[in-house]
């Protein structure tokens, strides 16, 4: 039996703000039987949808080499072993790694991780358990030093790093406020997620609403929007703020140069501090982060929220999509049903 | 005989750019024969003219409350008691606190400090060995943690503050880039303050400048300016940079929202943070500060600059020439001759 591998490849570099369709190609191969000597065929099953991906399409510096035009799109994924090449994996494994949007990924045998995928669906490991929760877990810990009884916000807190932050904060006692964009999502915020109380960025008076959610000021800003929002928190420091810059989704398809921090005078004022992190750099410590984040989600004070897109096919909507805010928890793509 | 005061006051409140001279008025009073029981009559000997006296003349919120309208213009001084109606201070003392722009000040006597001149010109204690040398002291060293061999860059570097920083640098090791405006600072900033290289901003091709100034990246930014300059420093950032937000001379007279650091995300790139500080914050380590940098005085590693005017009345007018760059070390007001 033939089987063939449907890729999605970057055909050209975007222009500034939101990427055209005709960006992307979709290619077709033959898979081989056999996976060669020393590697792996995965069959993918979902692929994990990030901001920083639009990142990754522009040909300047970021903490990633871009992906270069003609290859597939770069994407972390879960999937399942087809034929293996090498020690250490067989046909029917769970894995997870740098698949890309594709089918089926041929690899290295040095490059997919066993998963054990502990009861929980697939998808919680490329979200809560994944890089997005170990974001959320570095982040809110060792970077922004948050700590019981502070008051800690975050931003876009209904999507995929942002909700895990925020759960983070509530577990470990701290008063939490939430802002995301429209009434359904801080509804969302206050209900499901149980935060203290919620902020609608898309409604007028962001300052004056800050400020009554945060009467004793901001001690820890998790930012993953940057732009307006940013601008309206700096207002609003307790002394010795730290914001932890996580992302800057509202800037990433900017045309033009983009909404710096203008009140950024008021990390003086406050004495804080603004400290970007790349979550690669704590890969020596993933364990822990897992291990802490499986406890935490085990005994509810976690609830991971996925939001899934079918087909490879849909890809390049559903990164639109991704921007316009439109998922609750991890955007995942499901590439073919486990 | 009958001893008069002149003192620049706060008349009203500037609009947002460069002060009118209209917003300050002088009036005359007569100064007590003796000072009243506990208190001191200073005869006051020379201001500090420092950039922050823009922020104070705001409404708005800042590290210190503004200086009410009617009010004697805040300004740290040093000068001569000339009356005593308190225990440890004598006429003849030379004495240093907040004395404001006049020529008699009285005040309760907790509030002067008795000032050891050391052998040293009186106005190098408004300087190098006052808050301007304290706030390079902790800022580089504290905030910055500039180590021997990192690249330091220093803004305003031909400045009261820049000019210590970027000596102190140097005097710990490090490779130093001063960047200042115009050819003839930044001859200065080499030749004369023996810096390893001088950046002029007003130049073309800032960013480019900055490049071949620090091929491995800067590892520590002292800024006293921000605006553009911020922003190019944000481009070259070496992993794990500080930048150490000591102020931001060219927003001061901003009459828009100012320019804000766009290329913040850099500080994500980089892993890098960008803190705020408030030298009061450091009061009581300010006598280890002066005792170093004293040594290094002693032994020539800090050059103190002074740029001195003369007079009550030109108060407003040397204001504005701070903000225009015309001088090179501390601007010091010489109230009257020692």
């Amino acid at each position: 039996m033939t089987i063939t591998n449907l890729q999605c490849r970057l055909a050209q570099r975007p222009a500034p703000g939101l990427p055209d369709p005709s960006i992307w190609s979709f290619t077709e191969e033959t898979v081989a039987d056999e996976a060669p000597d020393g590697q792996v065929t995965v069959e993918v099953l979902y692929c994990s949808l990030d901001p920083a991906m639009r990142t990754w399409l522009n040909a300047g510096r970021s903490y990633v080499p871009p992906v270069r035009v003609g290859d597939v799109m770069r994407a972390t994924g879960i999937g399942r072993v087809l034929t293996s090449g090498a020690e250490g994996f067989s046909p029917g494994d769970i894995v997870s790694g740098l698949f890309g949007i594709q089918a089926y990924a041929v690899l290295p045998a040095s490059q997919p991780r066993q998963l054990d995928a502990a009861g929980l669906p697939l998808p919680v490991h490329l979200g809560a358990l994944g890089i997005s929760g170990l974001t959320a877990y570095f982040g809110l810990l060792d970077i922004g030093k948050a700590k019981q009884g502070e008051t800690v916000v975050v931003s876009a807190a209904a999507g995929s790093v942002g909700s895990v932050a925020a759960q983070i904060a509530k577990a470990i006692g701290c008063r939490v406020v939430g802002i995301a964009g429209g009434a359904e999502k801080c509804r969302l915020l206050v209900d499901e997620l149980g935060l203290d109380a919620a902020v609608d960025y898309k409604a007028d008076g962001l300052n004056d609403a800050l400020k009554a959610a945060c009467p004793t000021g901001i001690d820890v800003y998790f930012d993953n929007v940057g732009g307006a929002v940013l601008n309206a928190v700096l207002r609003n420091l307790a002394t010795g703020a730290r914001i932890v810059i996580s992302g800057a989704v509202s800037q990433y398809n900017a045309t033009d140069a983009g909404i710096g921090p203008t009140n950024y005078m008021n990390l003086l004022v406050a004495r804080a501090s603004m400290t970007g992190f790349v979550i690669f750099d704590y890969e020596d410590r993933y364990a822990e982060g897992r291990a802490q984040l499986a406890k935490w989600i085990e005994a509810r004070k976690i609830s991971p929220r996925t939001h899934l897109v079918k087909g490879i096919a849909n890809f390049p909507a559903a990164l639109n999509q991704l921007f316009a805010g439109e998922n609750t928890g991890k955007f995942v793509l499901e590439v073919a049903e486990p």
